[in-house]
């Protein structure tokens, strides 16, 4: 497909129009929607919370009558299938939008290609592929999720130049700056769920909320904690929405747990821990996109080790803290030909910190081919 | 002083030209000369290896007879006395230069301001300051070695993002690639003498060489070596110039060792272990400029603890080893407001690496003022 000029600037629109809506959309997709006619832009929007109206459903209030004849920009292709709202290809047709330019095919199996087949019975000119790439980059967690039937797992990390995410006694506040905390927040926001270990749970208390961004829907806590040390005094149990990952629930504990809010889940593997390949894709069911780590070196060192880490996110303050604090990741290599080697996404200034985007799975790889 | 953008323009090329001997100028500064005369270069040089010519006379013999008239920018005070070549300061009298511009007095006590007198005696129009800082920065190795009677102190270490430098089992070929490693070497070349210590040999039984660089005269290797378990047979003692630093000099085992051709030198601290500042002192006695420390955590947070370190060369490349392996700097910190935080001054790409530039010590401190 050779796309023009007006194509591109147009779906580079409607991602931006899209990343509006990366805070509230989840479990939806944050799509965006750019409807375009004789040149002018005559709606635009992206997703509301689940259960409200889908983008192409702003954009069309927002264009009214000027829909009929338009081109519809979307970075995913439009649903066909009656969920909480009705389907968005129908729509289109019935504002009489004439061509539907989609980034990308949606791979949830209730749509997968039949709203872009409903649109073309309608007559309507149909194409996909524009950004493509950047499409599958933005929508990775719900992308992930309907192909691998997990989420896509982010692992934050804040550490000293010499790779220390605390000192021994726990102190860690702050290594990093009021900037890279910030960009965290971010980072949550954006999640469906957050995941820690019982380690650092017991070490600092953390509530591991979207504290600065309200983000209109519940932000899941997920605390792996093997032998069910939580206490039900945990600042985290003050808030709802906390599920305990467990791999030996004693009654009397587990009870305790349930009566301070929290869900107890038993997944446990061979060696007697939590199964992280099994947790992940229960996260998965529950409709979780993006799940971002804050833990300490045991969790992140285990979920490297099983391979489940897609993207990294490391904060770097500049400074030296020495081999006797806490460390990144508990590894055990005996052969540098196994060390964990991603692919530098990119590396700028927050603050006076240097953020790192760090990849081991190319999201490119979400765009389904033909 | 206003300088003109002229003044700056020749000085910034003195500086370019100060920087081509800096590989075999020590234990002498690596200084630049520039000679214009009517808006034209007519002479330019830089230092030579000791004992050879210094930056003036180079600039002064291809000038010839188009000094007379002209201007000298040179980075460093022109030489007043009779060291292993006639004052400089002399030659552009005789030269018939008509103004001289400095960008640093020199603080060694042989000249100490007498260079720029013994100028303006003779009636040449005389300045300094100009492009001090970038000068200072140029010759910090010489400007310690004269202020605070020790060389500036280099480490370099290079590591994972996690911040280690090798697999517990002492694997840490290579974590780094090629073009950092090549820019090791240029950091070695610049120094007077290599620093490490004892358990780095015992593991790497490496040379500390110049290898890539032919830098036409010899690269002292200090090995911290408290308890003397120097093997005579490392291959560090394959090439002349090797001193071990040790707080207890065994007798049959110094003996050995400087039958291997090492110099022992017995030089300990109240707890028995190597005087690191008293070794310094050592050092920039005997002329060294710049020492360059390619060490273990033990040595580099040893360094780090007394205060010595002033730069910072941080190679990291983006994979993840694991907290099993070996660390940058043994500190132990009970409180994070005692981290070791040094500025940031430069950030680049070496290779897939990634290079921080970091002072402890801010070179422009070596400006002396009037």
């Amino acid at each position: 497909m050779n796309w023009s000029a007006e194509d591109l600037v147009y779906m580079q629109r409607a991602l931006t129009q899209a990343a509006r809506g990366q805070y509230y959309a989840p479990p939806n997709p944050s799509v965006g929607c750019v409807l375009v006619r004789d040149g002018e832009v005559v709606g635009e929007g992206h997703s509301q919370p689940a259960g409200q109206a889908h983008a192409e459903i702003m954009a069309l209030r927002m264009a009214g009558e000027r829909a009929a004849g338009a081109t519809a920009y979307v970075t995913l292709e439009p649903c066909s299938h009656h969920g909480r709202t009705p389907p968005c290809a129908d729509a289109l047709v019935n504002a009489g939008v004439t061509r539907v330019v989609a980034a990308l095919r949606d791979p949830n199996p209730l749509v997968a290609g039949q709203g872009l087949a409903r649109l073309r019975a309608a007559g309507v000119d149909v194409a996909h592929g524009l950004l493509a790439k950047e499409a599958a980059e933005h929508h990775r967690g719900f992308l992930s999720r309907m192909i691998r039937q997990r989420p896509w797992l982010r692992l934050k990390v804040a550490t000293s130049l010499d790779g220390r995410t605390a000192l021994q006694n726990g102190q860690s506040q702050w290594i990093t700056g009021p900037q890279a905390r910030a960009d965290v927040q971010r980072l949550r926001a954006r999640s469906s769920a957050m995941l820690t270990g019982i380690g650092t749970v017991l070490a600092d208390d953390a509530q591991l909320t979207s504290r600065d961004i309200d983000i209109g829907r519940p932000l899941l806590r997920v605390v792996v904690d093997s032998r069910l040390r939580m206490p039900p005094t945990a600042r985290m149990l003050q808030s709802p929405g906390v599920l305990i990952a467990t791999a030996y629930a004693e009654e009397s504990r587990a009870s305790a747990l349930v009566n301070a809010g929290a869900e107890v889940l038993v997944c446990a593997d061979a060696a007697g821990q939590v199964d992280m390949g099994a947790l992940l894709h229960e996260l998965g069911r529950r409709g979780c996109n993006e799940v971002t780590t804050e833990a300490g070196a045991s969790l992140n060192g285990a979920l490297l080790r099983a391979g489940l880490v897609d993207e990294l996110v490391l904060y770097q303050a500049p400074v030296l803290i020495g081999d006797s604090a806490r460390g990144t990741a508990w590894l055990e290599l005996d052969d540098l030909a196994n060390k964990h080697a991603p692919v530098v996404k990119e590396r700028r200034m927050v603050g006076d910190d240097l953020r790192w985007d760090l990849r081991f799975t190319d999201s490119a790889l979400f765009v389904t081919q033909e």
